[in-house]
């Protein structure tokens, strides 16, 4: 009998990011960072537009580095996931391009929209009560051999979403060309969705080996505050889903973080700032009349931190915001970008 | 008395355009190619999505170009240039950038939102009859001795928005990772808006340099066809603005090509294409909804020749289509995003 461990979770290092950054090199769009001409007067602000990988979203580096680093046998039984989101799309899309068969498990109150688009990308979609989705997955890994592809509590997921992290860094580094206003020398600022935690987790550590004095600072909605409420307590705080499913931000809905994002969230990031609902609507709005992107709620949290929590946000030379998606219903889209 | 000359003018080179890179590299977006999820079966479509722009459109590479190449007199004395729409801008936002005064005629018919986008960026704004906005800037040249930043007419200026072609060569030579459909070895095909001429002249000069095989193909709307005609004429072609005000692509409105523009597209490019109203607003809806771009009308033609026009395009491995701006009045953009 083997002793449980008690040793806090190996933690995703820079090198493993530089790894899974050359593993996705060809399967995911390296994205720049864009100025805002709206931005205010001595708070100039860099987006990093996730929203345009070819799913919409960050999900497709995670999901590429898991996906590539499968060995031959493996890729031949395929891959598992489970999600009724941007993980969904993620997975199909990367297994369509790597010639990896791909089932993705998917709660019957998904809507038909998200079914369509992840068969789209030529995925097998297995619809199935909510209560059975966790389950499920595991029984086809047992019974065909599948691999599973977890969306955020794993090594290689964090690892690939850590490329969002370099090359925000690498951008920094070789300047912006915008000069930089006089803040007495504030370090930069990176603002980052928080859910079930695997993007920040990546980002902050990469920021963090190769810029050490760049914040980072996760934000999530109000409604859906557990990272916010656990990073407070110093231990993961699980909510209910009735009270993560009130936000629009329907990415940001997971109801706890994962066990190894908040070992890396604990070492790495610097804080939690919520936002409301109303502010992330007013962000959708600005992003997508503004810098003429179209965001989804989720990906807008972190314009909405920069737009409406200032004070709450360290003095910053440069502050940049990652748009991790634009994966939204047309009908609600036209309702954020006309303020109705 | 020194006679009249009746060579050709020079045309710009692939030299010239490097070393335009090379001088705007910290005042410009570097923007990547977009894999579109959505394109039709073995037609794999990318864009170039000249929108990420601070100001929204491509016209910043060349005002950009243009006032770096300004001396320390001149830079001085400022700049001014003559237009209601997205060179407006570019020359504003790019003068404050470089520290340089720039005054921006506009004509009183101009829209209250461009011109308040135009002061916002620092530059002073004269509003004059739309007779004299051609005239005006040329007396304060005379007058103050400002340097005239003209749209596209300009080797500088086209110099400028080849680097638009310079990074589809350089991203298509590295690979874009997605397999190249069987269309027994057939060239690249890059789609790219026409109007005054400046940006295909630019871009076909880039890609014909570093990639002779590749199409380059212009788009324009039907109702402003004075490109399709000139080309096809063999000389510039003059239409009215009655006639070409009908577009909804009010940055492909300019009456005929420019002189040297002109000489480049006979040199380079392959052919011209036309769209329709109708089609330009598909486009605009599906690079919204689709691919999560906020696009113009006038961004959104060479969208709409890959979509409804494909079988007057050439067989093609790959297709670029230049997505030049997203200055879309906010109110217009909900109609055509929604499809009403």
């Amino acid at each position: 009998m083997t002793a449980i461990p008690t040793t806090a979770p190996s933690l995703v290092t820079l090198s493993d990011i530089q790894a899974a950054a050359d593993r996705i090199r060809n399967l995911v769009v390296r994205t720049p960072l864009l100025p805002c001409a709206w931005a205010e007067a001595g708070r100039p602000l860099w987006l990093k537009p996730e929203s345009l990988q070819a799913t919409g979203a960050f999900k497709l580096r995670g999901a590429s580095n898991a996906l590539a680093l499968l060995d031959a046998g493996q890729r031949a039984r395929g891959v598992v996931a489970q999600s009724s989101g941007n993980h969904a799309q993620a997975v199909a899309y990367a297994a369509a391009r790597l010639g990896i068969r791909a089932t993705i498990v998917m709660p019957d109150t998904t809507p038909a929209v998200k079914l369509e688009a992840t068969r789209a990308f030529g995925a097998e979609v297995m619809i199935v009560r909510p209560a059975e989705r966790d389950i499920r997955p595991l029984e086809l890994v047992e019974q065909y051999g599948y691999a599973h592809i977890p969306p955020y509590d794993d090594p290689w997921i964090i690892a690939g979403q850590g490329t969002v992290g370099l090359e925000i860094a690498a951008d920094l580094a070789a300047g912006t060309g915008d000069p930089v206003p006089d803040t007495d020398g504030a370090p930069d600022l990176v603002l980052v969705p928080v859910s079930g935690g695997g993007l920040i987790s990546g980002v902050a550590t990469a920021i963090k080996a190769l810029s050490p004095a760049t914040r980072v600072i996760a934000v999530e909605p109000e409604l859906a505050a557990d990272a916010a409420e656990s990073f407070r307590a110093g231990r993961r705080v699980t909510w209910t889903a009735d009270r993560t499913y009130r936000t629009i931000a329907d990415g940001l809905r997971t109801t706890s973080l994962g066990v190894l994002p908040f070992a890396h969230i604990r070492e790495h990031v610097d804080a939690v700032v919520t936002v409301s609902e109303e502010e992330i609507v007013a962000a959708v709005r600005t992003l997508g009349r503004r810098s003429r992107l179209v965001a989804e709620p989720s990906g807008a949290v972190t314009t909405a931190a920069y737009l409406f929590h200032a004070s709450e946000l360290p003095a910053a030379s440069r502050t940049v915001a990652v748009v991790s998606g634009g994966n939204v219903d047309p009908a609600a889209y036209l309702g954020y970008f006309g303020g109705v």
